[in-house]
Formats: C-alpha cells, sequence, structure tokens
C-alpha cells in the first residue's frame, strides 16, 4: 500500500513533468503544497469527482493560482473528468490545464485565480454564501448545507493588501467553516521575503478573530491531519493553518526563489525523482497509487447521502426544496416576466425626475422584495449609493441574517467577496461605491468578467456631477476603463426608464456581469413611446428624432442626454435636422444586427456630436474623424456641480454651437 | 491667555461655520480631530509657514481627507498664506480651498488625499525618501536631513488593503520617524463599525513591527503629549497612537455617522458654539488665539537654524550640499543632455533586436550609473519586469542603502509609496509589475496624474505576447484605461530606440507621470534616420513610408509595429502605398501641433489601419468610421505565445488582407 509520501509524490511528478513537456510554468509551489494537498484531498474533503456541480460539495480556491499543475493533478488523480492527455497538454491552446486554473475550462476548478490575494477573498464569499443559505434553507430537521471552503495561498496573497480586507470581515462575520492553509515557505519570486514581508502572520489573523492553528510542519501529514482538525472543531472562527513548507521539496532547487517560475530542467527533474524515490517514467501512475486518490465511489456515496437528506427535506418542504434549487441552479423566479414588468410599468408611470441613484433605488425597492438572492451591500457608503432598498435589512453577523452588507471601506475586497457569493451560487450579489473608486475594485471586476458571472456593481456619483468633493471623487476615465474591459457591461441609463432597463439586463445576463453608472444629481424623466421603451434593451436607441432624415446626431449618455435633447430642440428651432441617440448600453448597441445599427445611426450621417462627461477618445467610435465629441479631456474640479458643467463647457450652447459647426453653419 | 482647548476650538467652529457657508462638507473628523491637531501642530511640529517648501520641514498628510477644513483651519491659523476669506471660499469654483486637499493648490498640503487608504500609504514613501536622503546627504557633522513625517488616519483608512501593504513594509524598513495618528471614532458612514471592522487594529500594527501607543483620549491635550513624546522617542520604529475620539465633537451630532458627511445644520452649529462655549461670530478668531496658533516666528527661527547649518555644510561639502539642492529641486544633472544622448547613441548603435522590457534594462544599466536620485523597485517581479539594473544595489532595511526596493506582492502599496518618495522629493521612484497588475495600482496612478508629479511605472508582459500564464496575466483593457487617464503619459515603445525615449521623456516631464508598456518577448529592431530618431520624441511619426502620396496608413505600437512593418512591405509589393505610422505615444502625438500630425496623418487619406494586441475601441479616434482595427476585443488564453497570435488573428496576412479590403482590392 503507497504511503501517504508517496501519494503526495504522484503530484509532485505530475507537476514537474507537465511543466518540463510545457517548457513553461511554476514547479516550486506545487511541490511545496504537495503534502498539504495530499492532507486535505484524501482525507476529509467532501466532494463527487463524478458531479462537481454537487450544491453541498466543499468548495476549494487555490489562492496562488500559479500552483495551478497542484490542482490539476489533484483533480485527475481523485477521478475528475482530466485525462494525462489534458495533463500532458498543460498551457497549450485550448487545453483544459491552463497556465492558471479557469473556471468553465477545467472541471473542478471553483474559481479561476492566478492575481494573487483574489482567490482567498473570494473564498470569504464563499463561505458566507454558505453560512447564509444555511440559516436560510435547513430546518431543525434538515440539514441541506453544510460543507466547507478551503483555500490554499501562499505568501504573496497574504501580502496584497485584499486579503486584509475580506480577512478581516471574515473575522467578523464568524466564517467558522472557512480553513485556510497558509504556505508559508518564506519565499517569493525576489528571493527571501524577510527584506520585504517579516510581519507575525499569526498575531495578524488573531487580531482579526482568527483561530490560528501552528505554524505545523507542512510535510508531516500526521501534523496537518490534526491541524485540520482543530480548523474543523472551531465553529465559530475561520482558522488559518500556518503550514511551514519548502518551496521545491524534493528537487534539487529547493528553498529558492529559482524552482518559483520555470522549469526545473531534465536534469533537477531527474535529481528529484530519485529524491523523491520515484522510479515510473513521465506521466506513468502506478495502479495502487491511482486507486488510493480515487474519491468517486466515496464520492458518488456522499451525494447519495446527500441526495437522501435532500429527498426528504423536499417531501417535508417542498416549496423551500424547490427555491432552494432554483436558487443554486440561479434560475430568476418564474414569474420573473411579471416581477420586471410591473417594476418597469411602476416606473414609467411614476415619471420622477430623479437622480438615477435614486431610480436604482426605487427599483430595487421593487426587486429585492420579489428576489430573496439579491444579496446586496456598499463599500461604507450605503445612504450615498443607494443600495438599500425597502425590504433589505442590514446583515446581523451574529445571526447571519440579512440582504444587505456594510462592506466597510472596502471596494476591491467587497468585489472579490462579491465575486465569491456569485461562484458560490445562490445569490446575485451586487455592491456600491462611488465610481471613482472602481478604480480600487478594477481587477476583482475584471476577474468577474474573465469567469463570467453575474455580479452587479452600482457605481454613483459617475461624473463631475460629484461637484465639492473635487477631482479625487469625480471619475473621468472610469467608464472608458469599464468599457475597454471585455465581457462588462457597462450601463449609464439617463433616467429611471433606462435605469430599470439596466438593472433587468443585469439581472438577465447570467454570464456577464454589470456595471451601472448613476448620476448623484437629479435628472429629468423622458416619455417614450412603447417602440423606445422597449428599444431601450437594445443598448442604443433613437430618443429624440426630427421630422425627415437627420442631418446631426447627437449621441449621449446619463446626464448628458438632457443637454443633447435640449440643444436638438434648439437645433430644430433653427430649421436644422436633429437626432439625439441615447446609448445607455454601447456593448449591447454593438452587438445588434447591422440593420438596427443603421437605423439609429445611419452611416452617411457624418456630422455627430458626442456629449459625455467623461473621457472622451471613446466616442470617436460612433463619431469618427469628422465628428465632434464634448466631454472630459482633464480632471474635473471641487465645486458645485453646476459651476463645473458650466466651466468646463459641458451646457446645451456649446453642444448647439458645435453642432453648427460640424454642419458647417 | 487661552486654553488649549479655546485654540482646538478655533479650528471646530472655522470647520463648521466653512461648511455651513459652502453648504457642503464633513464637520465630523474637523470636530473630532481638532484636539489631536493643537497638539501636534503647536507642540513640537517643525514647519515655516512662510516658506512651504524647506526642505527639511516635518511632513503632514491629512489621510482622511474628507477632513480638509481641519488642515485649511491649522494651515490658516499658524500663518500659511491662506486667508479667512479663503477659508470662506471653502469647496468654490477656484478656491484654495478645495473639497478634498489639493497639493499644488493650497500652501502646506503635502499631498492630494481623499482616496482612503493612500494618504498613509504615500506617508510611508515620505518617511523613507527622509531615512534614505539622510543615508546619503548626513555626515558625522553634519546633518541636514533630520525631519518626521505624521499622519492622521482614520477607521476608513486602515479598512483599505493598501494601508496593510504600505504599514506592513512600513515596520519592515524600521521607519522610526513615522507617527500616525489614527482617529479611532468607532464610526464611519454606514455607523458603528463593529458589524463590519472589529480588528485589534493595535496587535495588527504590533503585528508589523510598529509602536502602538495607547488608546490614549484624543481629546486630553496632555495624554496626547505623552504619546506623541513615546512615538518621537522610538527611532526603530514606526508609531501608532491610538486616539479614541468623538466624531463631531462638541456638537448635537457627536458620536453619529449623521456629522460624518453634510453641514450640521444651522441650530446644530449654533448649539455646538454654545457646547464648546464659543461666543464670537463665524470666521472671527480673538486675537489672543490667532497670536497663540500663530508659527511663523518660530518656524522662521526654525529655518534660519537649519540655513546655518546648511551653509556651514556648504562650506565643509560644497559639491554635496550642491547635489543636495539639486536632488531636493527635481533638477536633472547639468550634463543631462550629454548623458541622454549618449545613452540614446549607445541604444542606437546596440541595434539590438530584444524585448522592450530588455531594452529599458538596457537603458537603465546607462542612466541609474548617472541619476542616484533613480529608486527602482518591484512588486516581487525584479526579474522579470527588468528594473534591476548595472549599478542598482538591492535596498537593505537595516542601512537604509541601496537603489532598489523589492516591495513585495504589493502594486497598490508600491505605487502610493512611490507616489509619496516623489512627494518627499529627492528622488525619482520608478517601480514594474506586470501591466495586467496595474489594475490593483490604478488609483494610485490616478493620484499621481491629478498631483502631476514624477514617478515612472514599467508595466511589462504588455499583451497576449505574456503566453502561457493567459488572460489573468494579459492585460486588454488596460492600454485604455492608463491612456483614458487624464495628465498621464502611456509609452507603448516598438524597439530598444523607442524605448530609451520613453525613458528620456519619463525623467524630462516633472509634471506628469509615466506608464511604460513593455513586451515580454523579443521584438525587431529597426533603422531610423536622424530625423525618425528625433521624431520619436513627438509621439508619433512616420517609421516606414512608401514612394508618392500614401493611399493607406498603418498605424500601430510597441510588438505590433513590425507586424505592420511587414504587411507594408507585401503591400508595396503589390503596388500599394503604405505608410507605416508607429505611434508611442499618443498622448504626445496629440500635443503637437496641427501641421506635424497632418503630415503624420493626411486626414484626406482615410484608408487607415490599426493593430494593436488590446483592446480595439481607442484606434477609431485615428482610423475613424472608414478604417479598420485589429486588436483584442476580448481576453486572451493560455498558449504560447505565437500560437495566441495567429489564432487571435494579429498576423501579418490578417493586416495585409483587412488593408486590401479597406482599399477596395
Amino acid at each position: 500500500m503507497p504511503t501517504r509520501r508517496q501519494c503526495a509524490n504522484a503530484i509532485r511528478v505530475l507537476a514537474v513533468d507537465a511543466i518540463e513537456k510545457s517548457q513553461s510554468g511554476h514547479p516550486g509551489a506545487p511541490l511545496g503544497m504537495a503534502d498539504m494537498a495530499e492532507a486535505l484531498w484524501r482525507h476529509g474533503f467532501k466532494h463527487n469527482p463524478s458531479n462537481p456541480d454537487w450544491p453541498d460539495r466543499d468548495r476549494f480556491v487555490l489562492s496562488n493560482g500559479h500552483a495551478s499543475m497542484l490542482l490539476y493533478a489533484v483533480l485527475h488523480l481523485t477521478g475528475y473528468d482530466l485525462s494525462v492527455d489534458d495533463i500532458k497538454n498543460f498551457r497549450q491552446w485550448n487545453s483544459k490545464t491552463p497556465g492558471h486554473p479557469e473556471r468553465g475550462i477545467c472541471p473542478g476548478v471553483e474559481m479561476t485565480t492566478g492575481p494573487l490575494g483574489q482567490g482567498i477573498s473570494s473564498a470569504v464569499g464563499m463561505a458566507l454564501a454558505e453560512r447564509m443559505l444555511a440559516v436560510q434553507f435547513n430546518t431543525p430537521r434538515h440539514t441541506i448545507v453544510d460543507h466547507r471552503t478551503y483555500v490554499f495561498c501562499g505568501d504573496g496573497c497574504l501580502m496584497e493588501g485584499v486579503s486584509h480586507e475580506a480577512c478581516a470581515l471574515a473575522g467578523v462575520w464568524k466564517l467558522g467553516k472557512l480553513i485556510v492553509l497558509y504556505d508559508a515557505n518564506g519565499i517569493s519570486i525576489d528571493g527571501r521575503i524577510e527584506a520585504w514581508c517579516d510581519e507575525d502572520v499569526g498575531a495578524r489573523f488573531a487580531a482579526c478573530h482568527w483561530q490560528v492553528v501552528g505554524p505545523v510542519d507542512g510535510h508531516d501529514a500526521e501534523a496537518l491531519d490534526g491541524a485540520l482538525a482543530l480548523a474543523r472543531a472551531d465553529a465559530d472562527r475561520p482558522s488559518l493553518i500556518i503550514c511551514r513548507t519548502h518551496i521545491g521539496f524534493g528537487s534539487p532547487k529547493v528553498d529558492s526563489a529559482a524552482c518559483h517560475g520555470a522549469p526545473l530542467g531534465e536534469k533537477a527533474v531527474a535529481d528529484a525523482r530519485r529524491t523523491l524515490e520515484w522510479e515510473y517514467p513521465p506521466f506513468v501512475i502506478p495502479r495502487d497509487i491511482y486507486a488510493d486518490w480515487d474519491a468517486r465511489t466515496a464520492g458518488e456515496k456522499a451525494e447519495a447521502v446527500w441526495n437522501t437528506a435532500f429527498a426528504a427535506y423536499r417531501k417535508d418542504c417542498p416549496e423551500r426544496a424547490a427555491e432552494f434549487l432554483r436558487r443554486v441552479n440561479g434560475a430568476l423566479p418564474k414569474n420573473w416576466t411579471d416581477i420586471a414588468g410591473n417594476m418597469l410599468q411602476k416606473i414609467k408611470d411614476g415619471r420622477a425626475a430623479t437622480a438615477t441613484r435614486t431610480a436604482s433605488k426605487n427599483v430595487l425597492d421593487h426587486l429585492v422584495l420579489h428576489l430573496p438572492e439579491l444579496l446586496g451591500g456598499s463599500a461604507d457608503l450605503t445612504g450615498s449609493v443607494c443600495t438599500f432598498a425597502q425590504g433589505s435589512e442590514s446583515f446581523a453577523p451574529a445571526s447571519c441574517s440579512g440582504n444587505h452588507i456594510s462592506y466597510g471601506v472596502r471596494e476591491f475586497g467587497m468585489s472579490a467577496i462579491m465575486n465569491g457569493l456569485a461562484l458560490h451560487g445562490g445569490f446575485i450579489p451586487y455592491g456600491g461605491t462611488f465610481m471613482a473608486f472602481s478604480d480600487q475594485a478594477k481587477n476583482a471586476i475584471r476577474l468577474a468578467a474573465i469567469m463570467g458571472i453575474r455580479v452587479v456593481w452600482v457605481l454613483t456619483h459617475d461624473s463631475i456631477g460629484v461637484g465639492e468633493d473635487g477631482p479625487t471623487h469625480q471619475p473621468v476615465e472610469q467608464l472608458a476603463m469599464l468599457r475597454a474591459t471585455p465581457n462588462l457591461l457597462l450601463w449609464r441609463p439617463c433616467d429611471a426608464v433606462e435605469t430599470a432597463a439596466a438593472w433587468k439586463s443585469a439581472l438577465e445576463n447570467r454570464k456577464t456581469p454589470v456595471c451601472l453608472s448613476l448620476s448623484r444629481q437629479n435628472l429629468p424623466f423622458f416619455d417614450r413611446s412603447e417602440a423606445q421603451t422597449e428599444a431601450v434593451a437594445r443598448g442604443g436607441y433613437v430618443l429624440c428624432d426630427c421630422e425627415g432624415a437627420p442631418e446631426l446626431l447627437l449621441l449621449a449618455t446619463g446626464s448628458e442626454v438632457s443637454l443633447a435633447a435640449q440643444a436638438a430642440e434648439k437645433l430644430v428651432a433653427l430649421g436644422r435636422r436633429a437626432r439625439v441617440v441615447s446609448m445607455p448600453c454601447a456593448e449591447i448597441f454593438d452587438a445588434q444586427d447591422a440593420a438596427y445599427r443603421e437605423s439609429v445611426l445611419p452611416d452617411k450621417v457624418r456630422a455627430r456630436l458626442a456629449a459625455e462627461a467623461a473621457a472622451p477618445d471613446y466616442w470617436r467610435k460612433y463619431v469618427g474623424l469628422d465628428g465632434a465629441v464634448l466631454g472630459m479631456p482633464h480632471f474635473g474640479a471641487s465645486a458645485p456641480a453646476n459651476d463645473l458643467y458650466e466651466h468646463f463647457g459641458l451646457t446645451v450652447d456649446r453642444v448647439v454651437k458645435t453642432a453648427l459647426e460640424l454642419l458647417g453653419a
């Protein structure tokens, strides 16, 4: 019977062989963490390789994603749909085994990782989702939600500030089922970390009310078992297990940054084989080791037990069971069409001239009552970003009740946690901050876009309309930044109706995160025909048209649409044929068929003027070389908002003047 | 004689009166921190209000920048060039007293703050600059650099992860002259913080090797004196003084989030006046309180003492003294033209076909030897981002020697610290990371742009050329994000010569931060005429031209320039007149006169094709509605770089094909 070390070594050799074959990758971490992986995955990790979607599986996040080969090796060995050929294709085009783990590409990978610090942070969201779902769905007689979230992370993850933001919240939230195994090998890419990282990590986590276990020898299987037992036994505190390990364990480059990010080389791999006493050729794992790793039978049994329990739950509480399945499957309520229709009708009938941040709250007043999966929050700006709706209740850490979270001043941590909530399933997270601070959240927004998950960012105070708070609080380039991000929808609605359409789009797009760009200041309400109201969902449409074929196109979004509309009126009064196009979501407009796009923006009309209180260059896409853009090619300033619009020339008169120039008048 | 409390109350009433007059602002924090400000600024703070540029002044950073009125009141009372009329103009257009403190607008404001967490983080950079300059310039007989860096910060700053990143480094670096006064009022915008922030802040900082002083009563002047004395006495550890305060002290809204971000209202202001026993009308400060605050005479004396010491230093070490003044004034060396010229010549003669990250190192090999103010570093990617040059020496915390810092995996913290180094003066900081992780640094880059300071980001691995590491490590939208940021130069050089020009531009632009976008992969070298080499500095120029007037313009940057050049050759061979425009810095090109721009991009040539392995929309600015862009409208993937270029269609053949389509061929 193979020893535990031999089982761990199977990970090691698969990792170094795959990295050697692809001549690219990170051998040091898989070599260092293989014993940790053996201790976790072969002893008490609840999963079913045959069904990576089992809702009550334990979650595993490899926060130091460069150790991807460790995870692939484990998934292969335990019996996931990942063959040795897949392992051989490591880091090749179209393989299941990309350089860093990617959700949706490799079965069993819960989350795309690589940007350090975000895995552990999103894992906090997963653990929170588990705890909240358990409160919402378990009954005194039935426990259908009861699983843990495990994380492997390295020094790099803990140096990144986002880990502090999220782990502080994990402590407040008493996420006892979150267990982090910290690969404390003392080495990062630049070398031994003491010269840039000498903090007492245990004390830091204890200060945030975590249980700190260890340091333990991360190569001692029994010590790891004991640490995991302690971690599992603490129901009230998340646990950090400090595992002292040797990066590159077993290789001649052990304990050196040299083994971090480059193949070991043929000779070093041969040396490692000798040191590890591993006598098999590349990619060959002996049958008895495969057998010892194989988790399929145990996994199927575990899921069967749960299935039986769930069947009993369904019998006792059929509606609750159905609702549970709906929630974890991410389906909207059956009567969603009615819910959305009523909401839109109500907003339309309201004809309210409000700030779009308020319009968003009005929408949420409706939606939050009907969608228990909506889990709101803000980065300590709840009143300003209007995320707390009628029907919202503040999240209470003790009882884990509520549906609105005060995340504190932690835009990045909030965003990573929202990603984790969405990844876990059962929730549609939305969270608010000022748009200028979407900067801090940017890489988490990007990661949501890469993963294709449903998360909504409520970004208010979206221009110089912020006013007195000044340039640090006035976004300028953030719209360009978010629009340039692939698989991300940026909605900048001009009034309450467009805001409602934006929210509808956000909830219906399951595989695309959404950023809402909302105004601080009041905006007018636009009356629309039925056809126009429907056209909002196409991302761009004719809001005000002239008689006859237009000779001038005025494009605008959000707070600048009313400028364009007023200017168009003046131009029409001057006998010019101006059309106003509202473009609340350019990405969706671009995805419409050519005929529709041409119907809105006729190619031959080249007198085109865009107005948006943001970095102007983006609009060249629609106005071309012969058009003009009125925007903000510089930072804002501190003054009342109306003064800023005036001083920076975002006025009806300037739109009219520029339009007439374009028309050669 | 006024009491210390009365002196503090002068701050309080100026703050609430100014906020009331402008009907906008944050009264809670100035009311809460006024006693802390009195204790610091009237007792031991070294400054000269008549010369805010005195190099050896203590630095003060208001990290919770929304408390701006506290700082304005102190600057006014101590005698800076800030009148009571300036105070009355709080938050108005063109005033010296914007909503958040802005460097360069108000004398005595060391740094623009507002985005929480960055003030304290940049202060770490300031304190490091002081310590390094002291090591570099003080002698056994002469101490010309000897000042402290003080910070006020609140709960919000400490919740932000960037504060963890920077403060961990402050501990490693033993910045004993960094003193943070933490306004622990237990309230943030969403209310009492326990539900989202219950960490033991003292334990957290102790874990990072700070001296933790207190908690002390932040309204007890003597307690604050004692705490400050302890802090000043510890030469080896930065100090955190935990000050328990009451937000909104003296007002009826004390201890409530309600006083955080909105004017108190007329009645509450009147109540506060009664509570504070302040009997004077708005904006009136009694003469004796002004007299007690006035720091001009003491400040002039203090500076005079330093001037005498500096004169003695100059006498003993004239060259060193001159060099000190050059360094703190931010002037390049007198022989800069020669240094830059030789460097450029050497690079040009080298004709090296290298990755531009390597070209950047080759440039640094030259520059680092000649510019001791260059202080390099990386976020734990030193080998990959090529920031460590010949002449670089690793920073050693114990001796504070060296000129290259391993910042650890902390892109945001590194960037905020670099800002602090530049703000302090004496250094030109540059720091490297992968371009994809410029996301994490974004808001610090933005703040550098708002402040107009000389900081250089070395962003390598700037496209799918990253290859196997996959989409999390391949930037797509980052170029658009950085180009859209005002007052920021983004250079994406195509070869060694352009890389040298980029570095030259970065060092010569004192008021504009620069991001360098550099390739991981090797790129060819282009031979240029003398005129072409000079034209690189104009941001965009004709790299390869056809015979006669061009009928097609091919625009490209960085790694895609060679695609364009090869395609142009093929097109010329097919009898087409194609011109290749290299556009390494579009912002600089846009700032050229119209005649030059027309000479490069003739308006009438509308067959225009841009190629860049990034989000494509930006290029519509140059190719218009009738051109085409070959770029990356989606995320990348994990595979060898060449495979990715092929699969994503960034090939010579596709450039040729698309060009011919544009030409109607």
